[in-house]
């Protein structure tokens, strides 16, 4: 029997709790948490002990630790801690993970222990493993993630209703699918956190989060969603990570992806992860990427995989890969293709001479279509102007934008979303 | 390095060969085939030894054999021989696995070596290892799976073109999509291996494949695919293992899903697997389900994997944990909806007397429609009727279709097929 210890007695702690007394492998010693009555509460409804987090941390008999304190301090210090004395860890921390995860990874590796985190990416969908251990034989090539469900689920409530985005997220925040502080979510960044554990996976290297170019869903208007689906696409916040020239392309923001695209359906709290590989092809991960089950699931799996471990005296068979540090593409460099909503002056000639210009800075179009007015426009003597681009580098994108801002006839650039995967 | 030797030289076996040659932890030995020419070839092109399979087998330097003879005779030998020389075996044979993994399975873990077979069901997407490992902790409810690309390629065509299946089927032959002699993909012998596979994974059971109900796609008409979209489905070849009051409920056949369901996008020769479990929730893997490159991403995952665990003298630290022998529910006892085709008499009344025949059995109707006749049909004096039911035992059925057959006005039962996930 595996022992095993638990830091942080929150909400979500009872799915590990009841996971763990599930499984014949491992046995739960001992519960902490930075405050005591919830560790005590928890380990007289399971029958555990509850200790300090330093008693438990020192405890020779504990082999591995659950982190569910969440954030980075002082969860680095702990997991740090653990790994030092020889025990193999357990985290969903994405956050923890992304921005320090090579350092305990390298500290894990000294100690001849594991360090799993299943958990911190896309709830319960097997992917970190999948990634590490049954692709060891390709080459990725791109990875594709809605892996924030509290966008997904506002992007796609937006898009079956017609709503806005201020209304949708009240509603989402009464919901609780929402936090009463959404700034992580809709600002995109946890889906920043998850593709830097994605790519540093994928393409063995390390990886700055504070170089992740990432843009959140709050400029999102009812008029985008609907202009997407007349012109056959979906929005979705995807965070993307692909090779680019020896370069990395990684980025967070909302996009358009064609109906057609495995993505495009998964809507309301899923999560999907869509990966690129040689000779795997294309491949897709599925699931719910949040919430207490799921994440449950994940670090239980991970529990099990350690406890295995431990007891085949294997710890750290899988290695971490990420020696390399490839440099991150600036989004200035970025090519994708572009959908533009201008508000411009109703009269002749503007969408000959805002084409000229967008022309000018080498960005030529796909299609350009006036939306019909909505009753409260009409006479406003304003009318809407929306474009497709062919590929384009950012960089000349953001010339044009400048340019078409100064022309007279332009009221206002009203929205710029890239648009991929077609 | 851990050392490779490779029996069976087909087309496939390049795919192999290549991905072996691409990792740093492995290197491959020698090549055997049936043929010896064969394997004379594959070892001049990748500058290994060809050697006879006796030979491979009995060499003490291989460390781990993979298995591309496919079919159990005689590669059901070749796989026992190599596990009892203490060999890990890397296998992507479907029949193999779902007709003797048992018995294979026992002589791996008593030579404590692994058996790694992620190549088996749906290609190259990770399956086998999240099931066993990932999910360890769930308790799986339920596995349902478009598991053969041939018939998924027929089935979109037939959707999305209006085709008839034996059109659509020599089209896929000339594609190379589809055999010669396409028995075991249409009538869902494949699909049948796949499913006893990742049924016994997910519920630790042994499984005769004999006791699974298969049913294949050669039945389906155009007409049957039109009324399904009318009625806001699709129809898939689906394989399902789901449990049962204590029993499982195994079967393949043609299904009758709703448009919204993740599995009514996956078209063409694309694969994916639906998995729901507890506290996991809903999952989805999807990927191309055959072929070179795909297959040759597992089995080369499989071969890593195997790698790892030799030099960490860790083989075997996955169980097997079929240890249970699950009955398995006869097609007779199984409940689900339905979708009937009828042809009948063109005149009033017929409908309500079919409806009280299959009320009187227990099958109660959730929707009838008469669609309009086709101009060839008009004027036959025969008219469709297709009726949707309720959820109903199979037996009572049954009992309703042969009741119905013995009525006059009932010129043909068109068909029946089963209505699964709303």
């Amino acid at each position: 029997m595996v022992t095993l210890g638990l830091i942080g007695c929150g909400v979500i702690s009872d799915s590990y709790l009841t996971g763990a007394a599930r499984s014949a492998l491992v046995k739960m010693k001992s519960v902490a948490d930075l405050r005591p009555e919830a560790a005590q509460s928890q380990a007289e409804k399971y029958g555990v002990q509850a200790v300090s987090i330093d008693a438990l941390l020192a405890d020779p008999e504990i082999d591995i630790v659950i982190e569910a304190v969440g954030g980075t301090k002082p969860a680095r210090g702990f997991v740090a801690t653990a790994l030092q004395h020889g025990k193999s860890v357990v985290t969903p921390n994405k956050e923890l993970i992304a921005k320090h995860g090579n350092e305990l990874l390298n500290i894990a590796a000294e100690a001849h222990v594991d360090l799993m985190f299943e958990g911190a990416v896309g709830g319960g969908i097997p992917i970190i493993r999948p990634m590490k251990e049954s692709l060891a034989g390709d080459r990725i090539q791109r990875v594709v993630g809605i892996v924030n469900g509290t966008t997904n689920f506002i992007l796609t409530a937006m898009s079956q209703e017609g709503r806005d985005f201020s209304d949708v997220l009240k509603d989402a925040q009464s919901k609780g699918y929402a936090e009463a502080d959404p700034t992580a979510d809709v600002e995109g960044y946890d889906a920043m956190y998850k593709i830097a554990i994605l790519s540093s996976i994928a393409y063995g290297s390390h990886i700055d989060v504070n170089q992740i170019y990432h843009e959140g869903i709050t400029k999102i208007s009812a008029d985008d969603i609907r202009y997407a689906k007349q012109l056959g696409y979906e929005i979705k916040l995807l965070a993307i990570g692909a090779r680019s020239n020896g370069a990395l392309d990684l980025r967070v923001h909302p996009t358009f992806i064609p109906k057609e695209h495995p993505l495009a359906s998964v809507n309301g709290v899923f999560n999907a992860i869509f990966v690129q590989g040689d000779p795997i092809g294309d491949l897709m991960f599925y699931g719910r990427g949040a919430g207490s089950g799921p994440t449950g699931s994940a670090v239980v799996g991970d529990v099990i995989d350690c406890a295995r471990n431990i007891n085949m005296n294997a710890a750290g068979r899988v290695p971490c890969r990420c020696y390399q540090k490839l440099p991150i593409q600036p989004i200035s460099e970025v090519t994708t293709r572009y959908y533009l909503r201008t508000r411009v002056v109703d009269q002749p000639g503007v969408m000959g001479k805002m084409a000229t210009a967008l022309g000018n800075h080498g960005v030529s179009l796909i299609s350009v279509f006036q939306p019909k007015q909505e009753d409260g426009q009409q006479g406003s003597g304003v009318a809407e102007i929306v474009w497709i681009t062919h590929l384009v580098k950012e960089s000349y994108m953001q010339a044009a934008l400048e340019t078409l801002a100064g022309l007279p006839e332009v009221v206002e650039i009203a929205n710029l979303i890239r648009v991929e995967g077609a």
